[in-house]
């Protein structure tokens, strides 16, 4: 029996016109399979609203382990309501539809409130009464915990329970309606010419999300993928009957007959290059540097070690977020005595630009094509880092469109 | 081991800074007593606007059994926003406290969503938390039905909810808390003399709600009255430390000394004389009337029949709400010809005025001291009823103000 699970976000259950046109999209779903669970957002604002409530009431002076489990009961009330008035619309369409809330599903968290993970499926109320023919309308980003509590699963949390719902009920696709009509090649208000990416593997797009492209929740990719789950990015703004709105797969590469070298290109701007300056070349500094950095809280990205200009000496270079930056600017200096460096360097001013591809693995000749393409620009390459599937630069934040559009054209990513 | 049960309604939890106060007068409390449980509704206008959503996203279309069980999982989300808010506050005053809804509780209820009534109580997790110290903060209004859906008590709800939780937890107390300090003998807004009664038993706090004192929702007064809860009505305005904040104890009849034969005068605008003219006084004929008049949904409540002009002919009187006046015109005139009257009569220009008091059981006169008061000031009466602790008459509704004053003073109710 044919599952299929479908998810709205914020924006598109907005408020009440925009929940009757998400009813005419899954009514139109249903007539061509009729087993079908449906994962639903807070109308959008709701939620912040909510967080500010809780903000008020007391959580801007309480530690997060002091008010979390509440602020979850308070924010899960979003979801519940949007879940109830799609049911609504549904059975004014002539559908069978029920609201499913976490704690009915039941989909079962750890404790961590604010930022649960999913550890489980309880009963068979729910995919008995999905296979009965009633669309399941689901409150996403909830679940409940082994104490009988309300979890939230953090932001964006709505395409994990769908991706949940989705492995769980063996469904054939999860179908993620959002405001953009699929994955592109790179950020269309950049590039004009970028296309939108029929199929993409889902180590590509875990690439693509971690490197800037906001489509999907990282989160939900990996759970896919662990779940061997086909995910389907697309427009909820097009129209009913509209033939383009086929979105983006993303599935196993194997799924993908036609490799790409490159699918596409990324950037982000929220970058911060940190420089050490005359650390002594010994064993195990390294190893003390970014253990201190990991207390510190700091997730640290690419990482350079180049010989200074003095004999043992060396220059540290690394990549983490702008905010990241000061924690570890902080974490050094107070280390300064044992770490014994000369000079630290903080450059905000940067950014990281990638290309990705499975297709990579097989081909050589894609870092030669990336660095041509972009000294024919006259941009200079300060960091690289690469992995299987995707090679990162480092370069000055004002030559960031310059290289996205030069890589986007160099990889033959250009639409006709 | 006592236990006190508090209730807040929607005006006292209207907004953080309200929410904020009653956080104030929980900690008061729980200084003197460690194991609280406290009722809240949702703050003030979300029902309706959450109702409102509910009609626009299809309800408006659809007939109550389709659409009331979406409505109590979209309604019952308001109470629950306030119980996680007023968790927070009293954590960040340092309390224990955590919020509870209704299928943790798990408050049991029928299937009748939108209206449920409560047939029980499961588990030990909750009184074990009120036990330990925790203050338990409950959303009111709401249970859980026996297929694990949530069901919503109807209006006035959250009152009956607390009780029903006081009567779980063998309370020593149910106090609710409200937007006035007590019941008072009459409505303050008519006669300025109106005092707030001390102690009031709970059959005649059930005929003062029923004939429009809205303090207390009829049916959280004879659950109380039935599982011998003490309610206290008072204000959730009042200064912390205000003295004066005693309130009024709804109680068994038992527990009050000093008896007063008239405790209150209660009126009813909202009421509808009918008269059908020369109806034939035969056996049967007024079974015939009435239940016609119940299968059309009429409530009636008083009832009069009187010789007409004609041998073997009878005037049938009877009043109930205007709006089911409307109801009763159309069903008897449809069954004209089977009843076959001279002519109908609804008169909406009435209103009902009543004295209340248990000391009349045992009082003789009171009949006549109200009628002579009535007459003294030139109040003609319509219709009189009568059961063992009221006496009800129905007046010409300009009338009323004077007839309420008039009772007022006649039994000794005037502040001094």
């Amino acid at each position: 029996m044919e599952r299929t699970v479908l998810k709205f976000g914020g924006t598109s259950v907005a408020d009440l016109e925009r929940i009757h046109h998400v009813a005419d999209i899954v009514a139109m779903r249903a007539q061509q399979t009729p087993r079908l669970a449906v994962i639903v957002s807070a109308m959008a604002g709701e939620t912040n609203k909510l967080v500010t409530y809780a903000q008020k009431a007391g959580a801007d002076q309480l530690s997060p382990s002091d008010y979390e489990d509440e602020y979850d009961v308070i924010v899960a009330s979003g979801e519940q309501v949007t879940a109830g008035l799609l049911a609504l619309a549904l059975r004014q369409r002539g559908y069978k539809a029920r609201s499913w809330l976490g704690w009915q599903l039941a989909l079962q968290t750890n404790m961590a409130h604010g930022s649960a993970r999913i550890t489980g499926f309880e009963g068979d109320a729910f995919p008995d009464a999905v296979d009965s023919g009633e669309i399941a309308v689901i409150a996403g980003f909830q679940g409940v915990t082994g104490k009988n509590r309300i979890s939230t699963l953090g932001r964006g949390g709505s395409d994990t329970s769908a991706v949940a719902v989705a492995a769980a009920l063996s469904a054939k696709s999860c179908d993620i309606y959002t405001d953009v009509d699929g994955v592109y090649t790179t950020d269309p208000r950049i590039v004009t010419k970028a296309r939108r990416i029929e199929k993409i593997s889902y180590e590509e797009m875990l690439e693509m999300a971690s490197l800037g492209a906001k489509v999907l929740q990282t989160r939900s990719v990996e759970l896919a993928m662990n779940h061997k789950v086909p995910i389907r990015v697309l427009s909820s703004f097009k129209g009913l009957v509209d033939e383009d709105n086929s979105g983006t797969l993303v599935c196993d590469e194997d799924y993908i007959v036609e490799k790409q070298i490159v699918s596409g290109v990324a950037y982000s701007r929220d970058e911060a290059k940190v420089t050490l300056f005359g650390v002594a070349d010994t064993p195990g500094m390294a190893s003390r540097i970014f253990s201190l950095l990991a207390a510190a809280g700091v997730n640290v990205d690419m990482i350079v070690q180049a010989n200074a200009r003095g004999p043992a000496l060396a220059n540290m270079v690394f990549t983490c977020t702008s905010k990241h930056s000061t924690l570890a600017e902080d974490a050094l200096n107070r280390a300064r005595d044992e770490i014994n460096f000369e000079a630290l360097e903080v450059n905000t001013d940067v950014a990281k630009v990638s290309i990705i591809g499975v297709g990579m693995k097989s081909h050589t000749g894609v870092a030669e094509t990336m660095f041509r393409a972009l000294y024919e620009k006259g941009i200079n390459i300060d960091v690289i880092a690469t992995s299987e599937i995707k090679i990162s630069i480092l370069i000055e934040a004002a030559y960031t469109e310059l290289a996205v559009r030069a890589l986007h054209t160099a990889f033959g990513l250009d639409a006709a």
